[in-house]
């Protein structure tokens, strides 16, 4: 990582990590289905991608009557590598406190699987893929997706692994939004859901910072049009803005100042220039120069929509009839110090579960860390889901 | 106003306003004080500014021993027309509902001024003035200039306009800053004050979001590194996504739902494309549009880096030694849903004066309305500036 005195640099970076990003893109370093173009998805818009890939990972091992898998569901910028090293970065994987042989989802005992979402960058077909109607990349010929379309192509993965019924589907942020929106469409095949600090609708606030982080990008002369591929350019500046911007929402006010307050970076005193004196500035510059080597643009603008278009109660008239019916055992979890899905929304989902006598617990877990505390060392979250995990494996057989 | 669909439109726009805005730097519509270049105004940093031009506007009539003056201190991307029709956008002045004939700060009776603050571009001396040295404009060799500066610049207007003890000085936002840094550093000639929704300090969120309006600026190619005076381009998309990003925090989270929530702007449903679909959208659009047109981007660079050094504390050793041995009358008012410089920040501001037993009463003002509500139609907020101006008033001796 390198950063200028008083602007993100994009000059100095290694190419090789933007390269090995956008390779991932058409040969991804996961498994990988796809689906012949005789099988198209057919998308919430009416429109259709053929052929559909899907990469994805898996850990531990299916059991013998399928019953011991859980879909794990990743957020706007997250992807299939829960508990593998990154690929790109090199970096553990984003889950992978969580995911892993003994830990609160134990793959000694869990199958574990984890899909790129539709409209990602990391091997599913998005953007970035080659758009069979014309040879090279959608870029904004790609069709805009929703949070449906996302379980969807999801739900075409679990039918090729042969899987009847989930034994868990678990989320936070975008990935809560596909396990509520699996537990609506899929009833029969859920048989337990955690959704994780997240939302049934997106409030204004939160289509309002999405907008913010998308006009940033198109503002990007760069961007092109969404037709950068395999031109010299990318959208670096204005993506790296776009992931400033948002990187303030997944953290507490508390947590910034308590990491960050008004300390100095590297100096004693303000230098009376734009230089990045301030350690939150040189954060938030080195946020967005890193998130712009492992992530396309283009995926990131279809992907915010999605978000943005989710409105389980818009869809269904009323939140409670998304879950009519529903036999699945529900653990919705909040943090006290999200405000990105505060605790409120999380209540939403839970009155609605509970005014169709659906059974959920609800836990808010006290925290200072904002949004991102699902992502973090938080004992009581792991405990959590150990416990709701445990408990149903029991309940359901699972050695 | 012209908004594309699916980004900020920035050719369509009336360039009459742009001029119009342009010509405000060296031919304001505005009172104009310009002090030789033998007084230069030496400044915070070390460096010093000359000549200096200061550019306000007044209201209602000094009386005979000057005693009736009102300092007003103006906002981030205010100016001086508090209370006439601008002269660029030909809208109400921007506290039209608080200052004039009969009104909270009534000018039958004071003698309200308001200067453009140092680093503005509504004719005081900023980045886009004439750096004597070059004979261009400044841009970024403009010095970097702190709220000190800003008031030390004020000072001399009210020096030049014979004016020793100020009635009042009242602020919000950044105008509550300039108010706290006149009672620290003048202390004599401040006999009440009015710090409105601000803070004593910068949090690391708050440099955070104007970190992320400064790397929206400095992305757009059209900055030029601040050299864009004179060509064809200026950074109006780096500019307007600053705004939008800013607009944000200048609203509560219940003010953007109960306004906008998830409504769709001039549709009955979803495009699936990057349109406005939403009504948030198209009004965020809106904001940062039309704020280019009136607002010259490297003064936003600057005065956003004024207040994020803005720390009286760390000037002072202990922010109670601010207002050691103070006479200043002071009211101090927060809202309840200010989330920008919410309630804690301003009683901080408070506890400060207790700590050395100053006269000060605060108020705070139950609104949902988020950090605008200073700037909005709130009876109680105009109930607190009357009374208590009347009844210091009438202390004074003021008829």
């Amino acid at each position: 990582m390198s950063v200028r005195d008083n602007s993100i640099d994009l000059t100095a970076r290694q190419q090789a990590q933007a390269d090995a990003a956008a390779r991932q893109v058409t040969e991804p370093q996961s498994l990988v289905v796809r689906f012949p173009a005789s099988e198209p998805l057919r998308l919430d818009s009416g429109r259709e991608i053929a052929p559909l890939t899907i990469a994805y990972q898996t850990y531990g091992t299916l059991n013998a009557d399928k019953s011991n898998a859980i879909l794990i569901c990743h957020a706007l910028t997250g992807d299939q590598h829960v508990a593998n090293d990154h690929p790109v970065t090199g970096k553990g994987g984003w889950w992978a406190t969580l995911v892993g042989p003994g830990k609160p989802v134990d793959t000694d005992r869990f199958f574990v699987i984890c899909a790129n979402i539709l409209g990602g960058c990391m091997g599913s077909t998005g953007p970035a893929s080659v758009n069979p109607a014309t040879g090279r990349p959608y870029g904004v010929e790609f069709p805009v997706i929703t949070i449906g379309d996302m379980v969807k192509a999801q739900a075409r993965l679990v039918d090729y692994l042969g899987i009847d019924q989930l034994f868990s589907v678990i989320g936070g942020s975008m990935g809560g939004m596909q396990v509520l929106q699996w537990c609506a469409r899929y009833k029969e095949r859920v048989l337990t859901a955690m959704p994780i600090a997240t939302a049934p609708w997106h409030t204004a606030q939160n289509i309002a910072f999405h907008e913010v982080g998308r006009q940033a990008v198109m503002a990007d002369p760069d961007w092109q049009g969404g037709a950068y591929y395999g031109t010299n350019a990318r959208p670096a500046r204005g993506l790296a803005v776009a992931r400033m911007a948002a990187h303030i929402t997944y953290l507490s006010e508390k947590a910034l100042q308590d990491k960050f307050g008004r300390g100095l970076q590297n100096r004693d005193q303000h230098s009376f220039s734009f230089d990045a004196d301030f350690k939150i500035e040189s954060y938030l510059r080195h946020q967005g120069s890193t998130f712009v080597d492992r992530f396309d643009a283009n995926s990131y603008l279809y992907i915010t929509r999605a978000m943005d278009y989710f409105d389980l109660e818009a869809e269904y008239g009323k939140l409670a009839n998304a879950f009519t019916g529903t036999k699945t055992q529900f653990c919705v979890v909040s943090f006290t110090s999200d405000w990105l899905y505060p605790t409120r929304d999380n209540k939403e989902i839970v009155k609605a579960l509970n005014g169709v006598a659906a059974n959920v617990s609800f836990v808010e877990i006290e925290s200072d860390k904002g949004h991102d505390a699902f992502l973090l060392d938080e004992e009581v979250f792991f405990a959590t889901v150990r416990g709701f995990l445990n408990a149903a494996a029991k309940k359901r057989g699972i050695a």
